[in-house]
């Protein structure tokens, strides 16, 4: 089943206490296209500059990610994102954003993607992906993340937003944000109860937590030693997560548990090299060997 | 297999967010003692004050924790400590720490106890810890705590100790302490060259990681929202590990798997209530449920 994502796509300077890269490829739709293409036929959403390198778009396609959605705005420049890493490589200080095209992003999806069953609304203000929503009317499963920007500033979008999602995925620090509950069981039921179906709650290193009406689960993180980069991690493991499900064309609790683990192993790939690099580095075989891994890891 | 553990037997007062208790049963030797109860016999060794009220040794006693290892130093009064627990329940503040007996504490092992297989060595400074180790010659199977007090002031009698040690259990702090390196899983491995088989981190609501030669792993904690009193999850993780691996007689990976799975859930439940409470109203059967579950949720 196609996968249509919505969200930023960026190029990205990163400084780890290590190295640094420069204007890679970046952005939330970028990251979750890539993940997911491991697993199903996905299209994409979002809007550039004119100094973006077409060699990107190029590689997606290659991938086999429909690009008929990625706007080039005349004019513009792309999203440019640039941070800094912690020793400890979770937290992270912005030093710069440029929002740029991405500012006035006023999505408008081909007709080939309105029909979508699976749909991923990443990155962006709850007022842009309500109007997304609205215009993939049939989809049977609609996901999306939000951050502490949306929950700080647009709290009534969101809440509206909310009860039209089928789940919602959001990290440790969002959940806290938007429940005032420091507990993250009592946090992950109580977005819950706010409208979608099902939350995921991402801990980074510390793995992702499943909440639904009749489940509440944790899986770990698959353990590395080898952090170089973890931007994007997040969009990586909802790549991973949402891909698989399209592919199996289900979303049964089974399913969604297999498809937390797949999201899992996608992103602890992702974080093994700066941009994309690892995940251009494998294939599904790399995955399905880790997931043989992370499996024997959890049985006793 | 009986199993020795030696540590700090305590009156601990606490504050949550939401309570406090005061002069409450606690101790590592304690928590440790309790929670291996439910699996094996345990022979206590610690020291108490002329305070110590005795209905705590009859309940240790009608667990069949044989307390004949336990003095009372005459004239002394019983270690104690004073904390209040942050928001979240997991970063603490000492308040108030009186060592009281255990600063001289000089344990001398009673006879039967010497000839001990399984060997606990809890809270306690390197040099004391070494001084029990010394008293059991014959243990097969030699595992201690260890705390940033000691990682600081006694790295020297602290490195002697590891290179004797089957395993250590530590804490993810005082993992990054002891290596000066922030990522768990090359921490975990570096503790290991100092000498310990295998190594565990715990990392609270995070659950626990293990190394050894040949296998990397975490177990997620056991997700619940009734966090009432954390103080000892530690001390019951290693107990209900210890506890098992001494009923099974044996220290496979599989076993010692499983016993990380149990010392999990000794601990999920130990955090629901202050002191011992939680502990006292459960049984083996509890404990067998919730690893059902916990096996399940583990299961894709």
């Amino acid at each position: 089943m196609p996968l249509v994502v919505v969200g930023s796509v960026a190029l990205d300077s990163v400084v780890t206490p290590t190295e640094k890269r420069d204007d890679v490829l970046g952005g939330s739709a970028v990251y979750f296209s890539y993940a997911a293409s491991f697993f199903t036929k996905v299209r994409l959403v979002g809007v550039v500059g004119e100094d973006w390198p077409g060699e990107h778009t190029k590689m997606l396609k290659g991938r086999g990610v429909d690009t008929s959605g990625l706007v080039v705005s005349p004019g513009g420049k792309t999203f440019r994102w640039r941070g800094r890493y912690e020793p400890n490589m979770n937290d992270r200080e912005t030093l710069e954003v440029h929002l740029n095209v991405f500012e006035t992003f006023d999505p408008v999806l081909p007709e080939e993607y309105r029909r979508a069953k699976f749909l991923f609304l990443a990155n962006g203000s709850p007022v842009v992906q309500m109007k997304v929503l609205d215009q993939v009317p049939g989809a049977r499963l609609a996901v999306a993340d939000t951050m502490d920007l949306w929950i700080e500033t647009q709290r009534d979008e969101l809440d509206t937003l909310l009860k039209r999602l089928d789940g919602l995925v959001l990290n440790d620090s969002e959940a806290r944000l938007l429940t005032d509950d420091e507990n993250m069981v009592r946090a992950g039921h109580k977005v819950r109860q706010m409208g979608p179906k099902f939350v995921v709650i991402k801990k980074g290193e510390h793995g992702a937590m499943f909440f639904s009406e009749h489940e509440t689960y944790v899986l770990p993180a698959f353990p590395t030693e080898r952090v170089v980069d973890p931007t994007g991690a997040g969009d990586s493991f909802a790549g991973g997560m949402m891909g698989y499900l399209a592919e199996q064309d289900d979303f049964e609790p089974e399913t969604l548990k297999t498809a937390m683990a797949y999201g899992t192993l996608v992103a602890s790939f992702a974080v093994e090299d700066f941009s994309l690099d690892r995940l251009q580095d494998i294939g599904r075989d790399e995955i399905e060997s880790r997931l043989a891994e992370y499996r024997k890891m959890l049985t006793f």
